[in-house]
C-alpha cells in the first residue's frame, strides 16, 4: 500500500470546476506544501449569459496558493480542459511547467501564442511517463476519447492515492491503434487506488459507447453514394473523425477542402506533428475549385467555438467567402448539436434540405459516435479499478447522481461516494477519505476585453431588454420655473412606434402627475424627479400598449 | 368519381400556416363563390423572436374574402390548430360557424370566454358527420392523436376531392376505444382521392409509433415503486394521458392533486364532457395536504403554453405558492420537450437531481410516446388513400421533403407530390392539380395589446440589446456658444462600470472629435450632431471595453 504519515497535512481534493456542467473543467491537488492542478478549462455560455465569450472557473484559489503550484498537468487537448489556461498564465507570477501530451501541448501553443504568450514551460508526457512534483509522483497513461493523445492519471502522495481517468471511453478499435492502457490501470489497482474520480458525461447512457471505427464505413458509404459535392461539418479537434473523412473522400477520389480557422489551424498542428495523415496532392483550395468536377470534391469544415454548424450555415445562406451549398450536394453532419444548440441545428438543417440538399446526421446513418464511455464502460472502469472511494467528476447533477448510482451497484458503500459541487473539497488522510471545507469558488466571465464576475444584474438586464426593448426619457426641467420643460423619447426593441401624438400624450401623463403633487420641485432632489418621471412613463406606455419595456429616464436641469 | 364542372372555377388549396415548422396551421379551401378553412392555430415564438408572446399566420387572405367563408373546421383541440382562432373572430364581421367535435369545442369555448367572445356558432360533428358548406360537402372521419376527438376531413368539390387528415398517430389501443375509421378511409379512397393532405411531422422517424396504451403500464410501475410522493408533469390536453396517470394513482392508492391553471380547466371541462373519468373522492386539493402521508399522494402538473415543466420547475425551486418538491420524492416527466426548450428541460433535471428525487423521463422508462405517425404509418395512409396528388403538411422543411421520400416510395410521381411553401396556392380543375398563384401570407406578431407585423428590426434590436448592453448618451450643446457644454451617461446590460473618470475620459473624446473638425455647429444640423455623437462614444467604449454595446445619443440644445 502507499507510504503514509500520520499527522501530516492531509492530501486536499478540490474540483473548482466540471462538476456544474459538461465544462470548465479544474481540479486541485494539494498536499503540504504542493500543489498540482489538472486541467484548466472554459465553457461556452448558453442563453441565459447573453452577450458572454467565455465562462471560466474561479481559480482564486490557485492564485493564492501559487507558491506551492509545482504544475498544471492537461488531461487532453478540448477546450474545456485548456481554455483557461491563457487567463491563468496571465495571472500567475511565475512560469509553472505544463504536462501533457505533445498533440495537446500543440493545441495549446496555438492557443496562448494567439494570446501572446511566449515561451510557455512545457514538459511532454506520454503514456508510461512518471513525473514528481513536490511531494507527489504522477503516472500517465494513455486514455480513448474523442481526440488523440488523451492521458489518464494516477497520482500518489504522502497520504494516499488517487486515480483520475480524464474524460474517455473505452474504445477498443481506436483510428490510431493507441487503446486505453488497460495494464497500468490494473497494476495500479493492484497497489492501491483509494480515490477513483471518473468521467460521468454518459452516465445516463446504457450499454457500451460504439467505437470510432464504426464511422468510417458509414461515411464512406455515404460519400460513395453521393452525387454532387460533399461536406462535411466536424469538430476541428476530432483528428480521428477528420482522419476517416479524409480516407473515405481519397478513396473516393475527391479533393479535399479544408475550411474554417479552427480546422485550418488544427489539421495543420495535427499533420505537422504525426497525428493526421493527409498528403499535400489530396488538398485543394477552395480558390482553385473552378474546373473540378462536382463529384471529385469534398469540404471539411467547422465553426468556432465547438460550433460546426456555423460555417454549414453561412455556406447554406450564400454568406460564405469562398463556398456555397447547391441543389443536389450532400452534406454529413458527423457531430452532435452542443446541448441548446438543437434547434439552431435543426434549422440549419432546414435550410439545406430547402436547398435541396441531402443531409445525413447521426438520426439518419452511423456519422457520429460519442466520445464518452456509457454505463457498462463506466462501471468496467470501476471493476478495474476498485477503488476505497469515489468522486464522480465532469457532469452536470444529473450525470453525477446517475454515476454514484452505479458505483452504489458495483458495491461501494454511500458514505463511500462523494457528490461535490465546485469548490467542495474531499481530504485524504492515511487512505482514508472525508469532507473538508469548502474553498471560494465560481464562474468568471469574459466579455470583451473584461475578465471578471459580470454582475448577475447586468445579465438580468440584458435578458429584460431582449424580452421588452426600451425606452430613454430625457425630461428638462427649468429650476428657475419649477417645471418640466419638455420630454423627448427615444425606443429600442419595442413594438410600438413613437410619433408626436405619442410624445405628446405621455408629456401631459407626466405632467399630471406632477400636478397632483406626487413630486414637490421645491423640496424633492433630481433623483426623485428621476423616479417620478420613470414611473409615470411606465404607467403610461403599459396602459398604452400593454408592454413594459425597460426605462432609462434621464433628467436634465436647465 | 367526382361531379366537375369544365371550366368553372377551379379549387384552390392554400396553406396559409403549417409547413413553415410545427405550428399555425391553417388551411383555406376556395371553390368559386365558396371558402372553409381547415384549423385556425398558432405557434410559440423562439429565441430568435425575444418578447414576442405569441405567433399567428398572416390571414389577410381569409379577411379579405370573407363574404365566401362558409365555415371554419378545427381538427383538434391543440393550440397549433385553434389558438388563432380568438384573434380572427375578432377580425372577421361575420358570425362563421365554427364545425368540430364535442371536446375540441369545449376547449376553444374557454379561450374564447377568455376574450370576451360570447356565444360562437359552434356546430358539433362526429365520426361520420357530414355537412354541405357552399359547393363543397364535407366528411368527418375519428382518428387518433395525443388529444381526444382528433377529425380527418375528406372534402368533395364540383373540382374534386381532398382527404386532409389533420394530425394523426393510427393507434390500434386508443385509451377511449376510438379508433381511426379505416372503412371511412378506404370507403373514400375507393370513390376517389384526388389530393392527399397529410401530417409530416414524425416523417424522418423509422417504425411505427408506439401506442398510448404501453404508456399505462410503466406510469404505474414507477408510481408502485415511488417511496415518497409522486409528480409528473405532462401536457394539460393530453387527456389520455391524465387518465392513464389517474388510474395508476387509483391502483397505487394515491389521491391526486391537480395543479396549473391550464391543468385545472382542461381536466374539468373533459370531465363536464365525459371524456375524463376521474371520481371525485379520488382528488384532494392541495391546501388539504396535511396529515396526508407523501406515500398517498401523487400531483398532476403542467404550466402554460404547452410546457409542462415551468410549475415543476418553481416547485423545486420552492417558488410555487402550495405546492414543493422534497428528497424522496419521484418525478415523472411523462411529455418531450418543446424544440428549443431541451437544455432548459434538463436544467429542472438537474435541480430534480440536486434535490435527491428520483427522475423518470422517456430516456429511462416509456413514460412518454408520441401523437404523430411515424414512417411506417405515413406509407400505410398512402396505401389506403391511393391518392392521384399530394402535399405533406404540418412540419419544418426536412420533414416536407422526408415525407414527399415516403411518397416517391409508395409509387406517386415527383411531378405529382407538391412540396409548398406558406402562401402558396394548389389549383385543381377536373381532378387535375397544378401550381396557382401565391397569396399574401406571412406571420403576426402578438406582443403585449398590438398585434401586427413586428417589425424585423425590433427583433434585432433586442438581440443587440441582449448581447451588448446598451449606453445612453445626452450631449448639452450650446446653440449660443457653439460647443458641446455637458455629457450624460447611463448604461443598462454592459459589464463596465461608468464612474466620473470614465464619463470624463468619454467628454473628452467627444470634444477631441468636435475639434478634429468633423463636425462643424454652423453649418451641421442636430442629426449630424447625434450621429458624431454616436459615432465617437461607440468608439470610445470599444477601444477602452472592447464591447459594442448599443448607443442611444441624445442631444438636447440649451
Amino acid at each position: 500500500m502507499t507510504t503514509t504519515k500520520k499527522n501530516a497535512a492531509p492530501l486536499k481534493i478540490i474540483p473548482l470546476g466540471g462538476l456544474d456542467g459538461i465544462g470548465k473543467n479544474m481540479t486541485v491537488f494539494e498536499c503540504g506544501s504542493d500543489m498540482v492542478l489538472v486541467d484548466a478549462g472554459l465553457m461556452f455560455p448558453d442563453d441565459s449569459q447573453p452577450g458572454i465569450d467565455l465562462v471560466l472557473p474561479d481559480y482564486t484559489y490557485v492564485l493564492e496558493n501559487e507558491d506551492k503550484l509545482r504544475g498544471i498537468i492537461i488531461t487532453h487537448g478540448h477546450e474545456d480542459h485548456t481554455g483557461s489556461l491563457p487567463y491563468l498564465l496571465q495571472d500567475l507570477n511565475n512560469k509553472v511547467p505544463i504536462f501533457s501530451s505533445k498533440l495537446t501541448l500543440g493545441f495549446v501553443e496555438g492557443k496562448l501564442s494567439e494570446f501572446r504568450i511566449r515561451a510557455p514551460k512545457f514538459r511532454e508526457v506520454n503514456d508510461g511517463s512518471h513525473i514528481t512534483l513536490g511531494c507527489m509522483t504522477i503516472d500517465f497513461f494513455s486514455m480513448t476519447h474523442s481526440i488523440p493523445g488523451a492521458l489518464g492519471v494516477f497520482i500518489k502522495t504522502p497520504q494516499g492515492t488517487v486515480l483520475h481517468t480524464g474524460d474517455f471511453k473505452l474504445d477498443q478499435t481506436p483510428i490510431d491503434g493507441v487503446r486505453p492502457n488497460y495494464g497500468a490501470i490494473t497494476r495500479f489497482a493492484k497497489s492501491g487506488i483509494d480515490l477513483l474520480l471518473s468521467d460521468s458525461t454518459n452516465a445516463t447512457v446504457p450499454g457500451f459507447t460504439k467505437s470510432e471505427a464504426e464511422v468510417g464505413p458509414s461515411l464512406y458509404e455515404v460519400i460513395k453514394n453521393a452525387k454532387g459535392r460533399v461536406f462535411v461539418a466536424s469538430f476541428s479537434s476530432h483528428i480521428h473523425r477528420l482522419q476517416q473523412i479524409c480516407n473515405a473522400a481519397r478513396a473516393c477520389r475527391r479533393k479535399i477542402v479544408v475550411t474554417g480557422r479552427s480546422m485550418l489551424t488544427n489539421t495543420r498542428v495535427a499533420r505537422e506533428l504525426g497525428y493526421l495523415d493527409i498528403e499535400e496532392k489530396d488538398l485543394i483550395d477552395a480558390y482553385e475549385l473552378s474546373g473540378v468536377p462536382d463529384r471529385q470534391v469534398l469540404v471539411m469544415c467547422t465553426g468556432s467555438q465547438g460550433e460546426p454548424l456555423s460555417a454549414l450555415s453561412r455556406m447554406a445562406n450564400g454568406e460564405h467567402k469562398t463556398l456555397s451549398i447547391h441543389e443536389g450536394d450532400t452534406v454529413i453532419i458527423s457531430a452532435t448539436p452542443v446541448p441548446g444548440n438543437e434547434k439552431a441545428v435543426q434549422q440549419v438543417i432546414n435550410s439545406l434540405a430547402k436547398l435541396g440538399c441531402d443531409v445525413y446526421d447521426k438520426s439518419r446513418r452511423l456519422v457520429h459516435v460519442s466520445g464518452h464511455g456509457s454505463q457498462e464502460e463506466l462501471k468496467l472502469m470501476l471493476a478495474m479499478t476498485h477503488p476505497s472511494y469515489f468522486m464522480p467528476v465532469h457532469g452536470e447533477a444529473v450525470h453525477l447522481r446517475a454515476h454514484a448510482g452505479l458505483a452504489r451497484k458495483m458495491g461501494i458503500p454511500d458514505e463511500r461516494i462523494f457528490i461535490m459541487d465546485n469548490g467542495d473539497t474531499l481530504e485524504m488522510r492515511d487512505g482514508k477519505v472525508k469532507r473538508g471545507r469548502s474553498v471560494e469558488s465560481g464562474v468568471v466571465y469574459v466579455d470583451g476585453l473584461r475578465i471578471g464576475d459580470t454582475d448577475p444584474i447586468v445579465l438580468r438586464d440584458r435578458q429584460k431588454l431582449a424580452n421588452d426593448g426600451m425606452v430613454t426619457i430625457v425630461a428638462t426641467m427649468s429650476q428657475k420655473h419649477k417645471r418640466i420643460e419638455g420630454v423627448e423619447l427615444s425606443a429600442r426593441g419595442v413594438s410600438f412606434t413613437i410619433d408626436d401624438e405619442f410624445t405628446a400624450d405621455a408629456t401631459d401623463a407626466i405632467l399630471k402627475m406632477v400636478e397632483k403633487g406626487s413630486f414637490n420641485f421645491t423640496s424633492s432632489g433630481t433623483d426623485a424627479l428621476r423616479k417620478a418621471v420613470r414611473d409615470s412613463i411606465s404607467n403610461f406606455i403599459w396602459n398604452r400598449t400593454k408592454t413594459r419595456p425597460m426605462i432609462i429616464p434621464v433628467v436634465m436641469e436647465v
